[in-house]
């Protein structure tokens, strides 16, 4: 069910480094190099693939930007802040 | 050395499913699934390495669209169409 | 639970490049290059992941070779012969 | 060019945690879960096409084995030595 704004703003005060852009969940990730940006993407990968909701994310080099939206919601539920969790909770690993 | 408009026209012509968008190289892969979508970008990744040439790509589940351009050049050169190329070999591989 | 020996070579009829050595169901594939085993290395993973049952393989350039056992069964079991199916539809699609 | 057993035995105490088995240069790495173990080998795939010397590697849930040798040399040289450094170096950021 797609949140309201004022409960997107609640979550989004525990969800440091993420905002709302364009009606996204949106973060930029930045890595030491390509490789690791690729690392992060695969590693992330197998936790998307089990959580079943995917990421419009994009890479160029070192950096990686992810936006998070439910479609089927028209909006951003609360699946799109347990991706962002596990995203970060990957990222983390990366730095 | 930036490539001249009649230069990529020319080119393009032997990169079938390659536009010029926005000053950029483009093209859009759709592959059977979010696992393909990111083996592809594995694979693709090691090739790029080694050319030590980068894409903008992004990827929302079985789709990766790319763009090449040159920022040291000001435009799309002959590095970005070898990019292209090694792109859809390894595209080929995973359809 | 562990299949029989009976049942096992049964199955492997149905499982077409794939033996039992060591008590564990191995096939060896070969790929184009290193990146392609990588890319096949990553595909795998995402379905591994949702199948939560993990084989046991190796890479060396462009050779990939697999073992699958249910240490918790003590043997090979259905679980083995499944991830030997979904590995096997990854491969082909590396081909 | 094949490294003597007394240059070999000073290079080890360089890189900590490598030992010679069977003749190889020889190391285990444990990762937080199965994702991790498989970011780690995409990530270190990127840096071994580039330097185009590659290990035998072999994974299983969270862990990955690696052994590195010069077929063409007949034994361990220095480019095994470079490899364990970029593993070491790479396994470092996942840790």
């Amino acid at each position: 069910m797609k949140l309201t704004t004022i409960e997107i703003r609640k979550l989004l005060k525990q969800h440091p480094g993420w905002s709302v852009e364009n009606g996204k969940l949106h973060r930029d990730y930045r890595f030491a190099d390509f490789s690791q940006a690729i690392g992060f993407l695969t590693m992330a990968a197998l936790k998307i693939e089990v959580l079943d909701h995917h990421p419009e994310w994009a890479n160029v080099y070192n950096r990686v930007s992810v936006n998070c939206v439910t479609h089927d919601a028209g909006g951003i539920t609360m699946k799109d802040f347990a991706l962002a969790a596990v995203l970060d909770q990957v990222a983390k690993r990366c730095a």
